[in-house]
């Protein structure tokens, strides 16, 4: 058998390129001892991946050159020499943009495809998931009644915000790219007010969907859009610092926020959050999302497109913003 | 009796020039019913002052073209109408830059000049003392062997903020200007470090000082001080923004902080203050640090400059860094 994989070769200078991975064919390794061999379904494409490539201290140590690239991923045990992971059983880990992934468990879970399809597993119910979850409860500390703006709205992490906000009683305000994005917040994610950065002037649009100000910013994006967002705190507002996918790419360094000072003004709180910290409630959260999915209040929207050949283009769509919901790549053939 | 007082006539753009005030001699108010006539003694120059001169929205409304400059003081009731404020006591409020000031007591209170010299009562005891003595304990919630670094170490709020710290056990880092402020943190103050931010690599003199890292920074300044400060976070940080004097004359916008991420990857939390939000407990505060400063442990020192018609260059020292300690013009002639 033979897996193929996406070795990282180059440390991007600003977007990454055809040839800062490689696409090689590699034997599927023996299974020692302890061990078992995942054939993926599924890989989770993920903004945070551009952070891993960077040669810098982080939240965990970069991606290193010649290793295969790092993803979330979701497939089959199809061989076991691990008791709590047997043949047949499916289950989600760190398994790297590949068609085969030996392991021996570290980091990874057992997932049951009778309860929800695989990619909610690794979007929704996921580490996506788990981010809108914990950053909106536990660092937004949102409340019903408050304001909550965030952006990225539409991608795999704001639309579950977004939408657990809603759920807890909150307006709801999303900012994304495109008329289809903010009709698809409105429509189908029941957002009060959508605001396409692509076409309106952030600050007068922010301005109209929350005149008395934002008490809750969940930012996924950096740059520009935070800047606005900080302009229209209220007091006491909490900004949640979960990504900055504007900035990742930046060949000139990374933009901070001009109005940091409104935090002052506003006696107002920026955190910044890694899912990792919450692993511990991860079971209760997923269970509590899944209650919401059955239920139809909760909607777990992925994106997929099919081909390991294809994970360079398709992971160029987070940047371009060309999908909608949770981006995977089907790399079973 | 004649009353000399400063006037603002422009809004500037950058460093305040000569024209931005005017200096009128205005004949002294008659005391109606409920008013009092302070003759003052003292008036505190802060940065804050720079940006209460800007048509901005803020924690106060900015002070309007034709008033007197806002400033705290400190003078003796001469004349009275009030029952609270009897002639000879000597009261502490928002004065003016003017010699004489009519009020009905709102936000005034009553010092004892027998307790504490009366700079004090503007600088330790005042505003700058309570902003430090809420910011770091309350914001920055120190503990005992946390590293804290504080940027304008040797004004009227980081000298306070630092030796806050070493009251409570923790490990100090002072930031300022030059050789001889430098000295005066470790020798007077008792600062475990001090950095010279006009002689030496800030982000280098901080890996130094700061091995493990800083837990919390307390920031007067912004810029790029700030910008190497989050660089050294350690996990769960607290940034304290203060102030931000590097920025308030800035004619080309606020530098943000580049490294804001840096709250992402340390899960750390920034948080803006206005000593406003604390006054109920300015007494306790107060009662507290005057026992620290009798007991030797906390040290009040004024740099104290004479003449209402000085008020323009001495409040410009703010900005040239050319004092030590909180600055003070005394305006009784």
């Amino acid at each position: 058998m033979i897996n193929k994989q996406y070795i990282l070769r180059e440390r991007p200078v600003g977007l990454p390129t055809a040839a800062t991975w490689s696409l090689e064919s590699e034997p599927v390794p023996e299974v020692g001892e302890g061990q078992f061999l995942v054939r993926q379904h599924y890989i989770s494409l993920d903004p945070a991946m551009r952070g891993w490539m960077n040669d810098a201290r982080s939240y965990i140590p970069p991606v290193q050159l010649g290793e295969v690239m790092r993803a979330g991923s979701i497939g089959e045990v199809i061989v076991s020499k691990h008791p709590k992971f047997p043949v047949g059983s499916f289950a989600s880990g760190w398994g790297g943009v590949q068609q085969y992934c030996l392991t021996n468990g570290d980091n990874w879970y057992l997932v049951d495809p009778k309860l929800a399809p695989l990619p909610a597993y690794i979007g929704t119910l996921g580490m996506p998931g788990m981010t809108a979850y914990f950053g909106i409860l536990e660092v937004g500390k949102i409340k019903a009644g408050d304001v909550v703006v965030v952006s990225g709205a539409a991608g795999a992490v704001g639309s579950i915000v977004g939408q657990i906000a809603k759920i807890k009683g909150c307006t709801v305000v999303g900012i994304a790219g495109g008329a289809d994005k903010c009709q698809y917040l409105l429509d189908k994610l029941g957002f009060d007010a959508a605001i396409d950065y692509k076409t309106e002037d952030i600050n007068a649009a922010l301005k109209r969907t929350c005149p008395k100000g934002v008490d809750v910013y969940f930012d996924n994006v950096g740059g520009e859009i935070l800047d606005a967002a900080l302009a229209r705190l209220r007091m006491h507002a909490r900004v949640v610092i979960c990504g900055a996918i504007s900035q990742y790419n930046s060949t000139e360094g990374i933009k901070g926020p001009s109005n940091y000072l409104s935090l002052l003004v506003n006696r107002a709180t920026m955190q910044g959050m890694v899912v990792m910290d919450y692993a511990k409630d991860y079971r209760q959260a997923a269970q509590e999302m899944g209650s919401w999915m059955a239920e139809g209040r909760l909607v777990s929207r992925e994106d997929i497109y099919e081909g390991i050949e294809n994970f360079y283009p398709t992971f160029l769509r987070l940047f371009s913003g060309e999908k909608l919901g949770k981006l995977v790549l089907k790399v079973i053939e």
